[in-house]
């Protein structure tokens, strides 16, 4: 799965920037701006954590307008756990970034991913917002999507069209995270620009219907972070009949939606923090769809089902206990079914022998790079 | 913290004796034996995974008489996911060592941990059990303890007496368990002989007790056994005045054995598969004690914190934003301390800020050992 180039300025009317400010080492980009010519219809899912990273919180707030036109995003620190000098940061960096590109306040997105606990350097960030309002274009979002990394070790992109009435609307994304990641709600960083003419109540609910397949099926250590986010701005520009919800349109919209934030999901996980297999889990036979999941997510979660894939050692003992510990309705004799471990890409397939109830998660395998990468994390 | 020797057999009129037979791998030891003289007053926790072992199964459905006389134990196999063929052992194994003990069958208690989803051996067991039977002596209680281990390093037993109107009453208890321990009843397998007299409302009452604040609040790898059990046999030979429920001997009483069982849970986390740390989790300031705990555990279940504390890479957000995500309700001016991480004991203390719960949580860090101890164990 090769990432897409530039994709987050596919769109028509959408640009970007990034620069490097020095919330990260040794010179890396770790600033990005996306930016409409319009303001644009926009929503977003958050991190369902009890402590949540201030750029979230003025997210939400800003949202409540339903309309957007930039979104700046840093690497290298989270501005969460920072307290009052990181809620009035964030704020004077959506500030500054509104006095420069003559917009209102409440048309500006932040958003952050780093380390948590430590109080961002403002100067670093201020100083950089100017450049990044120059330097919009329509060339840079792989340059953006390389500066919202932390661990990743590759830029994620993708972008796909979708005949709207005769029109093609485009839609383009960029996403980030390899750790702490777990399926509640979006888990990690991932933006998203169309230009599809769109209602909101229709976007709001490709966007969940999107999630829910994708960002929300994943987990790599089971550890949520106070910054997840995933935000869509739609600006329109590409002429469309408006797509409104429970219409043909709408179905396909969402579908491509789906797609989108699906390879971005896998590809985050085939880039996970030291993993060297891709696992699906399927399980099937459960009482329902959600007891599915639970149990899927349970093995998917399992340190010693993971570390057992990473030694391609076929215990399905492992598999079958952490399903039974999962809370999920089970049998005794339930089936679990396992592909060659020898392969990257392992299927894990489990029959609960209960109902009908079925779930797909992508996972993993537990490392002693992983390890390695978060012991030394900082 | 040092294992104290002999101590299944430290309280009158009970027995031990310890074989190879061949389940494990180079003539290690893996059967194991204890016996009462008589008849004593019995019960149990289990785990509470929905996929459970055939022992574990026989051992509840004997338990209904509240009496037993012997415990069986091997490892190198757990008995478990073995269909009909492994139910059908597991009979046939409590229904040779009554025979050989001329008791009845409900008197016999079995127990199995190892590997998950192969039926063992039946000829390798039932040949070793007359010399089991023959070679019974107070002497072998370590041997016994070391015949239960897994990846455990050494055996695990503690010891202590307690007296009861003027009568000195003994507890003895040896464990194992280094992996798949997670807080759900009892995470291991634990024994505990006691020459106390006690009715049995009273040691169910005590063992619960001593249950739920020790091996209740640890956690390796949250990762919940199939054949977790802590059985204790109580028969009387001391000749103290019956303790009953509601009295001042039974908080004595109840007191020793808590103490007994923390001691273990407190080993048994020292010798974590792979661990380098041993890390004390105290929450405070929950709205109650359950979420206390539940903040505790998920703290040191995050991957993300143990890896932190194995590189002594002092990453308190790691801390918040696992208490975050608990579920447990908390303030955003939440404190957390940590211990020096250059230390082998770390203590991490977490204020929630909401009301006045409490919790006391052990657990390991997350180490490349405990990949590899895992990747390759079969």
């Amino acid at each position: 799965m090769k990432s897409e180039m530039n994709a987050i300025c596919r769109a028509k009317g959408f640009k970007a920037s990034a620069r490097a400010c020095g919330l990260k080492k040794n010179n890396r980009l770790d600033l990005a701006m996306i930016y409409s010519e319009v303001p644009a219809i926009a929503c977003g899912m958050f991190t369902r954590n009890k402590i949540i990273a201030h750029p979230v919180k003025i997210c939400k707030e800003h949202l409540k307008s339903r309309l957007a036109q930039v979104i700046l995003v840093n690497s290298g620190n989270a501005n969460c756990y920072t307290g009052e000098k990181g809620r009035a940061i964030a704020e004077r960096t959506a500030g500054l970034c509104a006095e420069l590109l003559k917009i209102q306040k409440k048309r500006v997105l932040i958003s952050s991913t780093g380390i948590i606990g430590k109080v961002p350097d403002f100067a670093k960030i201020s100083s950089a917002i100017p450049g990044l309002v120059k330097s919009l274009n329509d060339k840079d979002g792989s340059r953006a999507a390389e500066a919202i990394m932390t661990t990743d070790t590759h830029p994620k992109e993708w972008t796909r069209g979708v005949s709207i009435g005769g029109t093609t609307v485009t839609i383009g994304a960029m996403a980030k995270g390899v750790g702490m990641i777990a399926p509640n709600m979006a888990t990690m960083l991932c933006f998203i620009t169309t230009d599809a003419a769109i209602e909101y109540p229709a976007l709001k609910a490709a966007l969940k219907e999107a999630v829910d397949k994708s960002f929300n099926m994943i987990t790599i250590d089971g550890c949520m972070s106070t910054n997840d986010s995933v935000i869509i701005m739609a600006n329109a520009l590409a002429g469309n009949k408006k797509i409104k919800l429970r219409t043909g349109d709408f179905a396909k919209f969402s579908e491509a939606l789906s797609q989108v934030c699906l390879n971005l999901a896998r590809m985050i996980i085939l880039d996970a923090e030291g993993a060297t297999k891709f696992i699906t889990i399927e399980v099937s036979g459960a009482m329902n769809n959600q007891q599915a999941k639970q149990a899927a997510l349970a093995v998917a979660n399992s340190n010693l089902f993971k570390t057992a894939v990473y030694g391609e050692n076929r215990n399905l003992g492992r598999v079958i206990a952490a399903a039974g510990a999962s809370g999920a309705q089970i049998k005794e004799n339930a089936a679990v079914k396992c592909s060659s471990l020898k392969n990257k890409f392992v299927k894990v397939k489990v029959d609960l022998k209960i109902a009908s109830g079925t779930a797909r998660v992508y996972t993993s395998d537990l490392t002693p790079e992983y390890i390695k990468i978060n012991a030394e994390y900082n």
